[in-house]
C-alpha cells in the first residue's frame, strides 16, 4: 500500500459515496439464541437510514424482526464500511409508495410485486467505521451513538 | 448478465479456487444472546478446514469460542461463496509450526509474534453454497453435512 491513511473527513466522504451509490451490502444477523447468519442484499439509503427488503420467513427476516439489531458491511475486505444499526420492521404496505419505488429503481427488484411475503427493514445507523487495511484501524470510528464524529 | 448459470461442478471448482487463493473473507459470528458481529479476516485453507486467527478478547474471538459456530463468505456480493462451519479453538502454541508458518506466509501477518493474545480458529465446513445472482440461487448447495454433493 502506498497511500497514506485517509483523514476522517475523507473516510466519511467515501462512506457516504458508497451509501449513495452502491447497490449491495453484506447483512450479518443473529437468532436470539446466537446462531449467526450472513447474506448479501440490495439496499437503498435516504441520507438517514438504510432500507432492505427480504422475505419475512427467511433467516435474515426472522432474525432482524426478533433482535432488531444488525451489522452490515459495504465495500470489500480491504475497503470496509461497517455499520451497526437498529432495525425497524415494516410490512410492504406500510412504506410510502415513493420510497418503495426508489428502492425498486435502485435495486432492480420490487418486493411489493412478489407472491412471497417480504418485509421492509429500515436500519438506523448507530455506529459507523471505515478502514482499508491495518494502517487505517486507528481513527476508523466515524459515527457513535447515531452521531457523526466528523 | 449474459452468462448462463454455472453447473454445480463449475461452482465447486470456482469455490475451491477461492479457498486456495483468496486472502480474506467475511466472518459472521454471534454472541450467545444474539448480538451479531461481522468483520473481515485473513485465512488459510488446507483442503479440509479454514484457519483464522484473531485476538481472544475480540468480539469474533469471544463469539466463536462461546458458540462454536460461524458463517463466512468469500468473494463479492454478486459472486458469493457462503460457508457454514463448526469451530475448533486452539491456543497459539497448539498448532503445528508448519501450519502457523503457512498461515503467516499467506496472510502476511504472524499472530504468534504479537503481544496481544491471539487464538487460532479452525473452521470445518458443514455447508457450502455458491451463487452469483438470482439465476444461480437454484442449485447453490455444494456441500451438506460436511460432504460435497458434487
Amino acid at each position: 500500500m502506498t497511500a497514506a491513511p485517509r483523514a476522517s473527513a475523507q473516510r466519511r466522504h467515501d462512506t457516504e459515496h458508497r451509501l449513495d451509490h452502491d447497490i449491495d451490502l453484506w447483512v450479518a444477523s443473529a437468532s436470539p439464541d446466537g446462531d449467526p447468519y450472513l447474506t448479501p442484499l440490495s439496499f437503498d439509503w435516504d441520507g438517514e437510514a438504510l432500507l432492505l427488503a427480504t422475505p419475512a420467513k427467511s433467516p435474515t427476516g426472522r432474525n432482524l424482526a426478533a433482535t432488531r439489531t444488525v451489522r452490515v458491511a459495504l465495500g470489500h475486505t480491504r475497503d470496509v464500511c461497517m455499520i451497526e444499526g437498529t432495525v425497524e420492521v415494516l410490512e410492504m404496505s406500510a412504506l410510502p409508495t415513493d420510497q418503495g419505488d426508489r428502492f425498486a429503481a435502485r435495486s432492480g427488484f420490487d418486493p411489493r410485486t412478489l407472491t412471497t411475503q417480504y418485509r421492509w427493514f429500515r436500519i438506523s445507523p448507530r455506529r459507523i467505521q471505515a478502514w482499508r487495511e491495518v494502517d487505517e484501524l486507528a481513527d476508523r470510528e466515524l459515527m457513535r451513538d447515531g452521531r457523526w464524529l466528523v
